[in-house]
């Protein structure tokens, strides 16, 4: 099968919001008069951003997944996408179940395949992903990084931490050896809990319709790819402001511990609490918005039926702090993930 | 160096364009009333594209240019562009190099860089590249392939095969084997003439400005990436006609017989028709326009400084058929490159 073949069989299909799709040198895109087209691209290196063995038709899902979560931080509506591959060969079994996986989320938020690139190279997944956001009154309505002020709630969506405890489970690195040598680990998660975290790593659902809710309410927003602290620390630079988190309220949001399989000791409290706060991966949307706002936000959240959970406030004292329940400061040392650190 | 530290050192940079630049979960791009935006990926990697030892700045030049090559060939007018990098290591001096060469490029042709994505892996350079068209009347004057009508001529920009050339004299595949065992190479090329096809492999100039002077004369266009004959196969298919050419013409195209290096016997007439014919890497653009229009054709290609060639016609019958000087059909095997093939 040749290049134009495998194009053909797998990723064309006919265009319909797009003026011209797949098959020429360009795609064309008419954009709706008064939207500002919203772009974002992510890559996707094997055994950086998936193991070699992952079930094709979820990186098919994940790949577009990544790409939608940027769109919905910007309370964007998707359009459209491009989609470069590097593949080590044409594997047609593997080239079908990635393009079902691909195109069931692209069909699922209307975002159709216009273009793309095809070649022989180690495995890598790039897409470019386009949406668009309204202009009202010449103001854009994207919801930008840059407009937390002092005094705003600090939201969540979702669940956050479980997609790190199934990475860690898989690679084996959940629980600490308890004897050497040879290394012998402590028990990882129970299956059915595995299971269920292991969907929150591979099939992130991107938070498309709460991000267009939050046009006009939010101040500001991104998605969780690195980990909720170096994500928020985008924000709070982006906007010159500092926050402070309750932990015992993140700590809720690991979705693992309200599973009939958990037990108390499963999981290290610190562990559970690293997890959430610097876990990445949980492509959920943080955002911010004025006490004013909280029931707008409520009402978005039940609008794009996405439950949202205030984990804290925006302070004019620049930098991000962790107390517990009581008001009590934390310390501990929690990381981002850094491609090149 | 970190993630984000090596996006703020080497890649980021003020829009001047765009709404909204490198540094949110997406950029936000205005198109202007009255265009559609023509959008286009290319993915580049190792050992596939380009040399391991290749240098940098070239590198960064090649990427965005077979990118505007693309836009060139639907003649829209260069905007904006995403960069999704994947690297071994954050490697200060490559990176210095490699945007510098990049950016070069970018700001001849008014193209900005407004986002993308960093990662760990085997190198790997995806851009996206956006320009805009305009639509007059309701009508896109965006160049496409389907517009070739019987009784065209077929045309060339520049020069062609002298990219295969280099890259053959660096692989040592140019000239056949004379001894054996051990194997001894013929002469491959003198240098001065090495370095001057070099440049075309490397640093190829993509025809933007012609692109834009063919709208409303060109019937159908596209830029050769992976050979003549291979790609013009493309306009036949999507116009739903045949075409012959003139192999004479066309073997003229290749600059190397111009250099006061060039021998008679130094590259077999074979060989150098091969190259012409499809040897890829070219990034000149092919193009149909009907006899009428030949003035404005050669009016586009003063304006645009970039010569054009006349090298054949299309005809209803499908097929591409290859004659010489005399009209003669010639026979033989001339391929396209394809990844897969």
């Amino acid at each position: 099968m040749g290049e134009f073949d495998l194009i053909e069989r797998y990723f064309k299909r006919p265009a319909k919001r797009a003026a011209l799709g797949v098959g020429d040198d360009c795609a064309l895109l008419r954009p709706t008069p008064g939207t500002q087209l919203a772009i974002s691209s992510d890559m996707l290196v094997e055994n950086r951003h998936f193991f070699a063995d992952v079930d094709p038709a979820t990186l098919g899902h994940k790949a577009l997944a990544v790409n939608l979560s940027d769109l919905a931080a910007c309370g964007a509506t998707p359009l459209a996408f491009t989609l470069a591959l590097a593949l080590p060969g044409a594997d047609e079994a593997w080239l079908a179940a990635f393009s079902s996986g691909l195109f069931a989320l692209a069909d699922a938020h209307g975002c159709e395949l216009i273009g793309g690139d095809t070649t022989q190279g180690p495995l890598n997944i790039c897409i470019t992903v386009f949406g668009e956001v309204p202009v009202l009154n010449g103001k854009s309505q994207a919801l930008l990084r840059s407009g937390a002020k002092a005094g705003d709630d600090v939201y969540v969506s979702g669940t956050l931490g479980d997609a790190r405890l199934a990475l860690d489970a898989l690679r084996g690195t959940l629980a600490l050896p308890t004897l050497a040598p040879p290394l012998e680990l402590a028990p990882a998660l129970p299956l059915a809990l595995l299971a269920q975290t292991r969907q929150r790593l591979e099939r992130p659902a991107p938070r498309v319709a709460l991000g267009q809710a939050l046009r006009g309410v939010a101040t500001a927003a991104l998605d969780l790819s690195d980990g909720l602290l170096g994500d928020l620390t985008h924000i709070l630079k982006a906007s010159g402001v500092g926050a402070t988190l309750d932990t015992s309220l993140a700590l809720n949001l690991l979705a693992a511990r309200q599973h009939a399989d958990w037990t108390p000791g499963l999981v290290s409290a610190q562990k559970q609490l690293e997890c959430v706060l610097s876990g990445g991966d949980d492509y959920e949307l943080a955002f911010t918005a004025p006490p004013s706002a909280r029931e707008a936000v409520q009402t978005a959240a039940r609008l794009s039926a996405t439950p949202v959970t205030r984990i804290g406030h925006i302070e004019l004292e620049p930098g991000l702090r962790l107390v517990d329940a009581q008001g009590q400061r934390l310390s501990g040392q929690f990381f981002s993930f850094d491609h090149f650190a």
